[in-house]
């Protein structure tokens, strides 16, 4: 062939564009806070489903409308008619498969696809990455986690109030302390019921979904006025009112500000804004439930409340929605200090594998953002333990490797994380950088003068470091950096280094 | 537009042909295996390392030779030049992107991208799901799980020895006892010292490689016929031989079967066959390396053992390379007794960076395979444990839902795994159905007579099954299905009723 000769340029080492790894300890941290979680799901009888990335995207639902391809927000690509047979992938003409854009879509077609098997209800939660294919940002990624879990085919809000506390028990069980989060409740029907109270068209009712969605932005009296005759906002633009009458919008906003001292008042408060609606009354009634439902299973209202102002996702859900708010103050990248916010959402919904089978299926369910969740352990100093470096055993004498790693063997029988250096010996200078940059806490070194004597020496390193920066610490100055023990009492003498530096760290760390 | 009447048919409830879902206990089971040779590698000071899915399909090295199109064997797909923009997916005319294959590719990625941030030697693990475009097959599918440990930088074969030793442990952590396995180790450069001891030529060998890949198969006097003249198969074919000599060959064949009683044997016998080549005597004395340091870490020869009838990668390896096998024995499909055989190997490699960085960089690695390890311990019954069900607490009573869910998490505080029955509790028969189904070892019961006694009812599902069935059995005979207990003593209660189940299940399991 002519292009024989052509010579390949070098490949660049990158993600591609949106993409990122995740190295050491941010694996262990986001595992160690996805494995808490699961814990409690599946102490509440949830199971885990681990469906395939990839899914077609028939069963995805994300072919465009009347076109034959895929919706552009996902990664899809063209089988092969006869897979494997011909070259080159993504120009096939066979089913066209995307990666999956959430973890909901999986959960339908698995409904569908298993409902002669599966119990039902079906409890199920599910971790894992999902894939987008949007224009990247910053914090923005085209691969992110997400951790849900849902119960399809209960219709009872005794499935709402339970995954509730189990939103409550997970956040607890990551590490947010009680009293710095909140599940807030609200419920569409009660909204429904307002509407019809009100009098408000359906047609109007679209508007008026929308517009309450801006009541965290706007306020009261910017609802207000949106909702009747418009608002100017900060650029002096005029924006068009829903159109509504004073009377019609008064129980919109008395449905918004009803929250009232205990859920018993906020009850009181809605059934005033329900009026003679049977749909409302429902609402209010079933959010009644989930508070007698909550309070039996020990979740306080500090822990979870009904809470009429959360409107977020009212327009999606059909029945109770729920929120998960971490309350407590960070500095944002201003330097201002702001509520953490929002961490978790959820709620009710029918839709799920009717798509498949015609058949409306009740289901609800809830999301935890494990990004934010770990930005928020993280803000909180919960991100895991710092001292996850090992002890590093460095190579004086390279024909004595052996011996090298049967003191490593020996850490590590004793509970010790523990390696040997193995990059090329020859300057020790370097063994000790690799050392820092393992975050070890520990360096083993043993020369031939040393093993004569049957000797080891243990180099804190943390102190080296800090004696390196010419640091003076009353802590510090009590130990050596360098302690020369006896061979047979390695692991012993090392666990203890590891634990004066671990007291020493926490005893910085209370000081600062 | 002319389409917009079509009626959209409804989607097939199905995954792509060669994915499959994993569901509950297979998840579990599944997770706990890699979360024990993670806490294995761990202590051995390699960090985890997850990199993204998707990756340019030139980092991969995937493009076909001297055509702009990815290779046939991977999941591949084109941006859009602008991402995000226009609409459809897989047509843009942007960079290809693939899934990746293997979790060895994005290492070679990441130790180029960061190689001035990363420790060097640089050990990491890996685990999670790869993707193959194949034609998928019974037990061959296009998403499956790999599970790598690779130290990168180091041309030391203290490195391979320690991911021997490694693997020896991991294996040992996820329960298969000593003696049910071997790590047999062989090196590259002893053979090409057989090779050049016998004046193969650079075009002969890697016929010779080729043929003592079958060694296996065909044994030694079909390997002595395939290196010399040739030989006639089964079906009567003619295969031609490489065309040695029998002196050329005989070198080869004392080299496969040089195995003596202990590695001292073995290694003096391979230094006969490797007669005064350079290139072997450093691929023995390399061997020779590696059993002192695994001997020094504690590891003997029945759990490592140098073994130079191992051919599986010789071809690919540059020095060490190495096959965990398992040596009990199990039922083959057709109910013959086979070893289990072979659930990892690894080995020596040089050009894992050179493809980005012009530079060679040492690495050598292991990758265990998940699904046969898996099938592996379930061949054992080491798969886990069997009664993972809920205790489920049914509903007698529509309006005391709140009491029941009082009562489940009364039960997961005392740590049993509950939940609350919440499908329509009008048919109790479907409750019970519905516990079996969920694996349940208790089911509660408590209707309005025993709430008014302040007792509960404790049925022990797993007995009321065998009773059901017309069974007797000593320990299930002696108790009864269903018992009365106080309700302050449910918990306490209910604990006892799952050790008691417990306790015959593993009784009945001996038995059999």
């Amino acid at each position: 062939m002519a292009k024989d000769q052509k010579k390949q340029p070098r490949p660049k080492a990158e993600t591609p564009k949106g993409f990122r790894d995740t190295f050491g300890a941010d694996v262990t941290e986001r595992k160690a806070m996805l494995d808490r979680i699961a814990g409690v799901y599946h102490s509440h009888g949830f199971d885990p489903l681990e469906t395939s990335a990839v899914e077609t995207v028939e069963a995805l639902g994300k072919f465009l409308p009347d076109v034959d391809r895929p919706n552009a927000g996902v990664f899809a690509w063209q089988e092969e008619a006869v897979p494997g047979i011909s070259g080159g992938g993504g120009g096939g003409s066979g089913d066209w498969l995307a990666l999956r854009y959430d973890l909901t879509a999986p959960l339908a077609r698995v409904a569908a696809q298993y409902r002669n098997d599966l119990p039902s209800p079906y409890r199920r939660f599910a971790m894992g990455p999902v894939w987008r294919n949007e224009k990247p940002g910053p914090g923005r990624f085209r691969q992110f986690y997400q951790c849900d879990a849902d119960t399809v085919g209960s219709a009872s809000v005794a499935a709402d109030a339970e995954i509730c506390a189990m939103l409550a028990e997970a956040l607890e069980a990551v590490g947010i302390a009680r009293g710095d989060y909140l599940v807030r409740i609200n419920n569409r029907k009660v909204l429904n019921g307002v509407l019809e109270a009100a009098d408000v068209s359906a047609d109007q009712a679209e508007d008026v979904l929308r517009t309450i969605d801006k009541f965290d932005k706007v306020g009261r009296d910017g609802v207000l006025a949106l909702l009747t005759t418009g608002r100017r906002d900060d650029s002096g633009a005029q924006i068009d009112g829903v159109g509504l009458s004073p009377d019609q919008a008064a129980p919109v906003l008395a449905f918004l500000t009803s929250k009232g001292a205990d859920n018993a008042a906020t009850l009181a408060n809605l059934r005033a804004a329900v009026g003679g609606s049977d749909m409302g009354a429902e609402g209010v009634d079933e959010l009644a439930q989930m508070a007698a439902m909550l309070a039996a299973m020990g979740v306080a209202e500090d822990r979870a409340v009904i809470d009429p102002s959360v409107v977020r996702g009212l327009g999606y859900y059909t029945g109770p929605v729920f929120e998960a708010e971490l309350t407590f103050e960070i500095l944002d990248d201003k330097g201002r200090k702001r509520q953490f916010g929002s961490v978790a959402g959820g709620g009710r919904y029918d839709g799920l594998v009717e798509r498949f089978t015609g058949q409306k299926v009740p289901a609800t369910g809830v999301s935890i953002g494990v990004d934010r969740l770990l930005a928020a352990l993280r803000a909180k100093g919960l991100g895991g333990d710092a001292a996850t470096g090992p002890v590093v055993v460095t190579v004086m004498d390279r024909d004595r490797m052996a011996d090298y790693q049967a003191m490593a063997a020996e850490l590590r029988a004793a509970g010790i994380r523990a390696e040997v250096y193995l990059g090329n010996p020859k300057n020790f200078g370097n063994q000790l950088k690799y050392a820092d940059k393992r975050g070890a806490p520990v360096a083993i070194i043993q020369g031939a003068d040393e093993a004569a004597r049957g000797v080891v020496l243990l180099k804190n390193l943390p102190k080296g470091a800090m004696l390196a920066k010419n640091m003076s610490h009353d802590e510090w100055a009590q130990q050596p950096a360098q302690i020369e023990v006896a061979q047979e009492r390695l692991a012993e003498m090392t666990q203890a280094m590891i634990r004066q530096i671990s007291l020493s760290n926490s005893y910085i760390a209370k000081e600062d």
